[in-house]
């Protein structure tokens, strides 16, 4: 995988945002069957995530990335897509998640986002939550693999 | 980090498990700060995860490591814990999940989950649905630093 990127771009503020504005980042990301094993190994050892032979027993009658290796390449690739400039991604909580199909080898996967809220924090008036759902999608068949809604903390202006 | 771990014991089934039940595996994971900046490099390529310095100048004052890795460990020791037996654990959704605290280099990680609910499929009569709260805690210090609700696919017994 690739180098660690480079902060660039001015720091973006809660009041950058605003509800309904969307990402369509043009990055991509190849699933490999050599990653999705060593993530398995490492985060989700499981046959189906490992072992060609015995996945094939299984439900998906072959090895499919773990979900929460797609999980981290969404996050890689929303990263990447630099909307928040230098401002750190921070996560507060993930709502509503839902894994929708299983991801394979070759998958070539891309994210999309739309801001669904930008709210003030009650009691650090220099912090904010933007709100924004995720969709990672597969460009081979144009389906979702993975919807998601991030809270993400976000400084205001001063 | 360690080897693939066969399935042992038996499949279980959405029977098997009843609303109120705990688990609370003796498994831990100790947080290294290289794995952190490894998982960093390929998935949450950020200052705050990856560079010491830079990260002085950030919210945490230092490295902290990506949520999306405390995830995945927390993936790790439930695969690990074997609640399941030999069925896979596969994700559908995941709901309420809250980054609670901060994760530094040398927190020992592990995890208990308490079955929410037990739901059969209406359209798939040998499927059903899990649903389990998932807590990460801190052993240094006793606290969560990350929950969430999984809802599972679990077979039924026929």
């Amino acid at each position: 995988m690739g180098a660690v990127t480079s902060p660039t771009g001015d720091r973006r503020y809660l009041e950058d945002f605003s509800v309904g504005q969307r990402f369509a980042p043009p990055g991509e990301y190849t699933m490999q069957l050599d990653e999705m094993k060593r993530y398995a190994r490492d985060f989700d050892p499981q046959i189906i995530h490992t072992d060609e032979a015995g996945a094939r027993d299984e439900l998906y009658g072959q090895i499919i990335a773990s979900g929460w290796m797609t999980l981290g390449v969404t996050t890689r690739l929303m990263v990447l897509a630099r909307i928040f400039g230098s401002t750190p991604l921070v996560g507060v909580s993930i709502n509503n998640l839902r894994f929708l199909e299983p991801v394979n080898a070759g998958d070539v996967l891309s994210v999309e986002a739309e801001v669904l809220e930008t709210r003030p924090s009650k009691s650090k008036p220099e912090r904010g939550y933007l709100v924004m759902r995720v969709v990672t999608r597969r460009r081979n068949d144009g389906k979702p693999v993975l919807t998601q809604d991030w809270t993400l903390l976000m400084p205001r202006r001063s």
